[in-house]
């Protein structure tokens, strides 16, 4: 990973600063695990936009393949407990624009109730064996 | 403005969900206000891209030109309270960069001593008479 300088916000949007990373972990915190999940989003991410993403995210740790079959490209996936740290920023946008922007909608209760504990068992790169988002 | 969608984390994106606004926001949280200011920021942001998010920011309302001299196109710049209420997750950002990205600086003290209402006073659109981030 080529950072801009050591400073922890912008080595943090080197990796996350773009319209679609923090929104797929905000699909995820509530319940996505799969690709089909995320293309069901309301925002319409595009195939080849979404696959790369996952990809991206998947190399810097913060998801990670669960169940994933034999032959099959792409499993289920959940946060680690790197990307599930993210949680509490998320959840800062998510009032920012609730608050600031108009007419939007409110984030449902639990996603703001999600805690990154909730996240810790899925730290290890693909298992094969987690329940994606299991406590 | 146009949103992929109502949901609050994604129109937040859809106005910072890039690698240069949150950072530029980040500079002026402790300091910095001038164009010169900001590319003087260690991760050496190109004049253009530049230009282009500070107009961003103003039309978004999220900060302000305070000080513009007659004739002169940049004055200094300052935070909104909707700009000021985004230190939350720049904060979380923050944490979470110096937690789990190898290496990284500390943020100074006076950053996450950063409180929104610090900035309150800058809510008005460019009035040229508040001095840039008084309390």
């Amino acid at each position: 990973m080529q950072y801009r300088s050591g400073c922890p916000i912008a080595s943090a949007l080197d990796i996350v600063g773009d319209k679609w990373s923090l929104l797929l972990l905000r699909s995820m915190v509530v319940g996505a695990t799969s690709y089909s999940d995320f293309l069901a989003a309301p925002e319409r991410i595009s195939t080849n936009i979404l696959s790369e993403r996952l990809d991206r995210l998947e190399e810097a740790g913060i998801i990670v393949q669960v169940h994933r079959r034999r032959g099959s490209r792409r499993g289920a996936y959940a946060l680690t407990e790197k990307g599930a740290a993210l949680i509490p920023a998320l959840q800062e946008l998510a009032r920012w624009g609730e608050t600031h922007l108009p007419d939007r909608w409110a984030a449902p209760d639990r996603f703001y109730a999600a805690r990154v504990e909730d996240f810790a068992n899925n730290s290890g790169r693909a298992s094969g064996r987690q329940e994606p988002g299991a406590p």
